[in-house]
């Protein structure tokens, strides 16, 4: 069958999904969990068959790690589903009951956004996060990932869909696209699909951003700032500042660009430049950071650039609003970080900087959903509306509005028969 | 100046409109409606030039009605202003506080979207309510008003503008957009509009939503349902369907299409259609209903039609799911409301039904921000990413996470070295 038909078809099943009630949901999280463990053999054996070929194609050693699932990360998805099952309902929560007159209540409740398409990185782990989050918050999936992990995922995706069906949630829930076409004709369904959470690099989220009329949820660059105030420890600010780079430089609240307070510049940035000659780090900065030390030099274009990689780029600055400014133009609205010990600087920053994240001494590679407390997320969005920033199972549901009359018209309300007199009942 | 230029200016204002306090914000909406007491003769001059212009025209009563702004509607925006100053601020409000380690505190608050475009008809009081819910929530505006209300909008602009800018909001916090040509160009400012609010016809609508980047929040469509179920009180039944249909057949929550139980079809028809006949609606039916009442017949097409008039079409379906299925297949998931005295079909009703509003037993007119006690509402949407249904203050805000940190690193936890431990805070 054509993506679209079964994509369409998946939109009749998404309110008898959002109608399964909370222990149906866990139960069905559950029996994901024990068939991971039954099919284990045939899970690690097409996964060794996607590792073979990824190794015969010359994939970099970072990728295959990535799409290596071996008994560890088996387990550490496992574990993950447990936490899943902990975790409150994100639906049936109202908001709140409202009598909006004597017989007519108001109540909104969570539901689930209906059919969420996730594009995902060819992270075998990823498949089984991404498909429990969708069952837990009643969403139903169009799972895509990525095609290295093509054999793990096929095996992955029936014995999760076939669980789950089992378990009692409707056939249709869950479906499995495979291929690049299968992307372009999911990008037309936005009769049929109501969000879609593209991850992977920054070209490939921008180039569904720029061909689908569904709204995305996701962010393109991270580009991430760390600013050193004035009135920064130089002692607290050089760990901070590595960490941020090279912890896992290739993630997405890793920072790329460091701006320099000029006042503190002369006794930083000699002790930053050590530090990054230590850990490979190279510094590529502007004229005013070439005098003070010896790097790189930078250009417009550095500013714009979002490495993922052992490189920075560096600014000094003249101010703290010159540094915001720097970082409302140049960023990409992901997380940034004042280092300082100025509470007026800092609440100035964290006001005005218009990022997901805003920092007081500390790295931005804190931005993430498991360091949040949010238990497990579904992607991080630097967009400003539905959600922002690491999102969780909150940002898989909507709400809708009930009420419960007694045969009220609006003509009587118009009229001024009667009227509203608005009493919270929760 | 270009549109895009002067969007992309107020993209820098955005930041020092977000920081302005809520006395501030407060402030200004007091000056503002002590602003139109004092050019109170001036906007009405305006709109005298308007409605003599929309008369030459010969613009038909109702629109004229609407595009009128007299003492009363002067009065009514006023009162609505007092209201929003009385309203909680939306800004700043901490969602969680949570230690996630010892001196390391997440904080999630509310913050303003940003720049919003609201594109809206031809109603000068649309004009000061649209603004002031921007002023009350810190976003900047770029206010685009029909064309038939071309004075009286720029005179009420400029009233409002120039009382906010003195009040101490800052210098470009709202501009004003005049021509359709304007309108185009704001489509294409996605690097500097964080939300467009188109209202008025559906073609209009729609075509915002073909034609731009920018998320967009409204409704094309408004095609609202009502079924009456085989446990319905025909007494109630009746008034509810008429109220429904006539009290304002123009607005996107009347209902358009009556699906009927087949066990109550020979019962509720007749009366329906004895109380339309007194009020001027046409009842176009399916052979079905034509074997019961005489009518119009109705085709394939009439279920996909907002008739937005005295005209309504009906069906007989032979089961609560299958009066589901119609709804969310043919509806514009807007409203729709379920009359019957069975509890079980209520519920399965509301929850199978995936529209913005489910209603038993009351008029599908009572889809409004004012009636659900919102205050005000910027529009209603029909999309589920962001905000649903009527739209309030609540719509134009989004989030900001915080971390006050003291020199965490990521390393530290990624080690082991150090744990997180997760305590709400509030």
């Amino acid at each position: 069958m054509e993506i679209r038909e079964r994509a369409l078809r998946m939109k009749q099943v998404c309110p008898h999904m959002a109608a399964s009630g909370e222990e149906l949901r866990n139960a069905a999280l559950r029996a994901v969990s024990d068939a991971i463990t039954e099919h284990k053999a045939e899970i690690l054996e097409a996964n060794e068959a996607d590792l073979a070929a990824a190794k015969e194609k010359g994939i970099p050693a970072p990728v295959l790690k990535r799409l290596k699932f071996d008994d560890a990360k088996i387990q550490d998805v496992q574990s993950g589903i447990e936490e899943l099952i902990g975790l409150p309902d994100p639906l049936d929560r109202i908001h709140f009951r409202r009598e909006m007159d004597e017989g007519l209540i108001l109540e909104r409740r969570t539901v689930p956004i209906g059919v969420i398409g996730v594009i995902f990185e060819a992270r075998p782990d990823a498949m089984v996060q991404v498909s429990t989050l969708c069952l837990k918050s009643g969403n139903c999936a169009v799972l895509k990932g990525g095609s290295e992990a093509k054999n793990t995922n096929r095996k992955l995706f029936s014995v999760i869909y076939d669980a789950a069906v089992a378990a009692g949630l409707p056939e249709g829930c869950m479906m499995l696209a495979e291929t690049h076409d299968d992307i372009d004709e999911l990008l037309k369904c936005d009769d049929a699909i109501d969000l879609l959470i593209p991850r992977g690099s920054n070209e490939f989220v921008k180039h569904i951003m720029d061909n689908t009329k569904i709204p995305v949820m996701g962010h393109a660059d991270g580009i991430c700032h760390i600013y050193v105030d004035a009135a920064a420890d130089i002692d607290l600010a050089v760990p901070v500042i590595l960490d941020a780079k090279t912890q896992y430089p290739a993630a997405c609240n890793a920072a790329e660009t460091l701006l320099v307070h000029r006042d503190i510049a002369d006794r930083l940035l000699p002790a930053v430049q050590e530090t990054f000659r230590a850990n490979q780090v190279e510094l590529r900065g502007t004229e005013d950071v070439q005098a003070i030390v010896d790097c790189v030099p930078a250009e417009e274009e550095d500013f714009h650039t979002e490495y993922l990689d052992h490189i920075i780029s560096a600014k000094i600055v003249d101010s703290l609003e010159e540094a915001i400014d720097h970082i409302n133009k140049y960023g990409s609205h992901h997380t940034d970080a004042i280092i300082t010990d100025d509470d007026e600087a800092a609440e100035r920053f964290m006001q005005l900087v218009d990022s997901a994240g805003v920092y007081r001494n500390c790295s931005t590679r804190f931005a993430d959903g498991f360091r949040y407390g949010f238990g497990a997320e579904v992607g991080i969005s630097t967009g400003k509306i539905h959600a922002r920033g690491p999102v969780g199972l909150e940002g898989l549901v909507t709400y809708k509005y009930r009420i419960y009359g007694s045969g009220q018209i609006v003509g009587d309300y118009a009229s001024g028969k009667k009227s509203f007199h608005f009493k919270e009942l929760m």
